[in-house]
């Protein structure tokens, strides 16, 4: 593995050549021993890219929005990356081969580029790994990034700190999750998309949004309007519209100096998430992972208390 | 708040006295400045409870199924107290009051502690308030506890870890979800049920399930091979059923060494997330935050990666 050239690899992404970036994002994913350096060459080349996130319940038709998207994009002749996220949860109702295979029709375009991310059962990996794998595409020189994942806040991978813009998908006869989710989506939105626009119950939910928009408080500093959308991303109705919202949304960034904030932020989370997993590995690593052994054994067994033990491993590290 | 005699609140609580179980909780919950003191004083009481976590997707009759392993505990004189995990996600189909309604048959049982554990928007305070607030009813004195939450793996509150036994429940015609969950759930569950077995698609469910556990490899050393309960958790149906299945189960944990192991694992579980907790505080706090701005201003516009950013931050812990 030490024979990667790794100036090589990102020349070639730029370039166009999409195995140099699979294999850059690989080598992200991995924990590779070349992770430091790829980051290291990938810095002088990103912050180019608008960052979109689209996120929403099951079923609301987020893949198909996002091939919607892609086709939008492309038709502007932009390069667009995708990463899909899969956050591997068994309830997620996350990436189904079906929901995938509409993406497939971008898969000949050699500007586009699609990476599922998907990590089950390590946890934590995709915390770190996401905000890389973006990173690789917007070296690479994609004008666009959309990321796109199921639910928000809970997830390990927080999308609203990645993203530039959120879009936040419904679709008819979701009432009761509106309800429930009021306060969480109000928070997230910088562009609501009703999907399923031609279904029964598609006016029901736009006019239920727009009372939410109206009783809600945004905490985002500078105000912005957000704008609901309706979609049918299946015949691609609405694309323009919603193209419209995020590019106006993208101006708005821009003129109220918030684009570097959000950027800012994004960096600030990805380094403590980095340093957090280091620190993490080295607490497990005390003594060759004997002292969090003996300290478990005591606190299971009610000689000592977890507060006392996390004192004792952390005043340990060194 | 120094006026509060923390040893008297445990004798309390151990009591039998349900203000003093509560005001425990809010203790350790707020993250206030008796935590620790809290901590220590339960210590010498914990690791008697058996604690039984009940998991799965949205609508399945989770908080049903509580009602009624609570009144099936009640009725061999066991007192029993349930944490409701609200993760907050706003797709998570979370705690709505309707589902809540169904425990409030119990609310007037002395012998019965039901609390909602729900912190939209406080990211990693679930992670550590709910192992302690499992611990204060632990060593209150409640032969069972039921911790209920929506979904795992993805969840910030890791029930697996938690639990001694975990309950996952599916209900009919939830075929493509049970598909999509295969591996997810196969890992997780202790004991699985199909709730509402009264109705069209049960014994597909059950025959659907039982391929998938044939087909699966369990990672968790011992066999022990997962029972399917049916339950018609409005009525009652198959309640001892489902308690039968909980005993067996921890029989073998108990005659398996299993039990120790699993509570060991919890516990390191929890001083990690503690320990990460204070040093995740101690990073952001590097001279007042002003070394993580910059850090994070270096990274958005491309003179310094995450990773170098991470490690000067870490550098200076001290």
């Amino acid at each position: 593995m030490s024979s990667v050239d790794i100036s090589a690899l990102v020349a070639d992404a730029r370039a166009g050549r999409p195995s140099a970036v699979a294999r850059l994002i690989s080598l992200v994913e991995d924990e590779s021993p070349h992770l430091r350096a790829v980051a290291a060459a990938l810095s002088p080349y990103v912050g180019r890219a608008r960052v979109l996130g689209l996120t929403g319940p099951p079923g609301v038709g987020k893949s198909t929005s996002t091939s919607m998207l892609v086709s939008a994009f492309r038709a502007r002749d932009l390069r667009v990356g995708v990463l899909a996220i899969d956050p591997s949860s068994p309830f997620s109702g996350g990436a189904l081969l079906g929901d995938r295979i509409r993406l497939h029709d971008h898969t000949t375009d050699p500007s586009v580029f699609i990476r599922s991310m998907a990590t089950r059962g390590h946890l934590g990996g995709l915390a770190t790994a996401t905000p890389q794998a973006l990173r690789v595409l917007d070296a690479s020189g994609f004008d666009v990034v959309l990321v796109e994942t199921v639910g928000v806040g809970q997830s390990e991978v927080d999308i609203v700190s990645l993203a530039d813009t959120t879009v936040v998908l419904l679709a008819p006869g979701m009432g009761d999750g509106i309800q429930a989710a009021k306060a969480g989506i109000l928070e997230v939105a910088d562009v609501f998309v009703v999907n399923k626009a031609d279904r029964d119950g598609a006016d029901q939910t736009v006019r239920d949004l727009k009372h939410m928009i109206s009783l809600g408080r945004r905490s985002l500093g500078p105000s912005w309007r957000q704008p609901i959308v309706r979609t049918v991303a299946t015949s691609g109705d609405g694309a323009a519209e919603l193209v419209s919202a995020l590019d106006a949304h993208h101006d708005w960034l821009v003129s109220h100096g918030e684009l570097t904030t959000r950027r800012e932020t994004r960096a600030r989370r990805e380094i403590e998430a980095i340093a957090v997993r280091e620190l993490r590995a080295r607490l497990g690593g005390v003594r060759g992972g004997e002292v969090l052994d003996r300290l478990a054994e005591q606190v299971a067994a009610g000689s000592l208390d977890p507060y006392a033990a996390a004192d004792e491993l952390t005043g340990k590290l060194g």
